[in-house]
């Protein structure tokens, strides 16, 4: 979804709101929405979910080979939002100037890979799946990536890519 | 949400998670969970998760050589459970007699994958994320799992799959 478009437009993309409450000050507007591959549709999902980032970016991604992708985060970054990326792809490092980035440098047999596919924008909702950000994955693979701002999913996300910063 | 509100108004809202309401037929009890391997804490929540299944397990799986996992998967099966796989791993056509199973035959270089690795429980709650069910996976990488019962999940997985199941 992106900033400006009505909850009608962003429910009608993805299915049944969920159940509304009002008033009491309860927070009920978690979503938990999936999107499927190959598609367009979905991969605009995905862009226009990254498009909407204002803070910060922090990225766990196996593979990232897509161009639009990577000018999507070349903006964001030159716009002032902080990424972060971690990644076994060499092609990452070629982004940006100071794009920080953290690459994996196993690549042995038997070595372990940082295989993960997920994506925090804002610390408000986290991206994950078995979504590459390849070619691949977009144009030829069956493949899906799941969006939620449940609070317990996004914490514990960040959690793990604080981790993992770490120990890169 | 309202109809009518921003998607920067309703992400703005978001928080914590709803709080829980009995009876009165809400569907409140939401949960959106996340794991992170390597861990045997994660994978015992995964096998625990499987062994819940009471009537259907529906995977869709890239890489399958994990033997727990294929025993959990093939007493659930003797024991009346509804099993159907859709894999690229041809290691499952040696599971079991009659499990339903389906191949991804595709193998030549540029070919579609069948990448997806997420299973529908009793649709009741669906996995999804990195996680092969593989031995690298269990063991070595890095890798993450969110299970969820968020309804709009499980449907949207559920059409998904039996799409696949047709489509393969
Ligand atoms: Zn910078
Ligand atoms: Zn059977």
């Amino acid at each position: 979804p992106q900033v400006g478009d009505s909850w009608a437009t962003v429910a009608a993309n993805s299915g049944p709101p969920p159940p509304q409450h009002q008033g009491g000050g309860e927070r009920t507007n978690i979503y938990v929405r999936s999107f499927f591959f190959p598609s367009e549709d979905s991969f605009n999902q995905l862009a226009n979910a990254l498009k909407s980032a204002k803070h910060s970016i922090d990225l766990a991604i196996y593979s990232f080979t897509d161009n639009d992708l990577s000018k999507i985060i070349t903006n964001a970054h030159r716009n002032g939002i902080k990424v972060r990326i971690i990644s076994e792809d060499d092609q990452v490092g070629k982004m940006g100037n100071d794009i920080e980035f953290l690459r994996d440098e196993a690549s042995a047999p038997n070595e372990s890979l940082m295989h993960n596919k997920f994506c925090i924008v804002d610390k408000r909702f986290v991206i994950t799946g078995s979504y590459n950000w390849s070619k691949a994955a977009r144009r030829q693979n069956q493949e899906n990536i799941l969006i939620t701002n449940s609070p317990e999913a996004v914490q514990s996300y960040c959690r793990e890519f604080n981790k993992l910063w770490k120990q890169f």
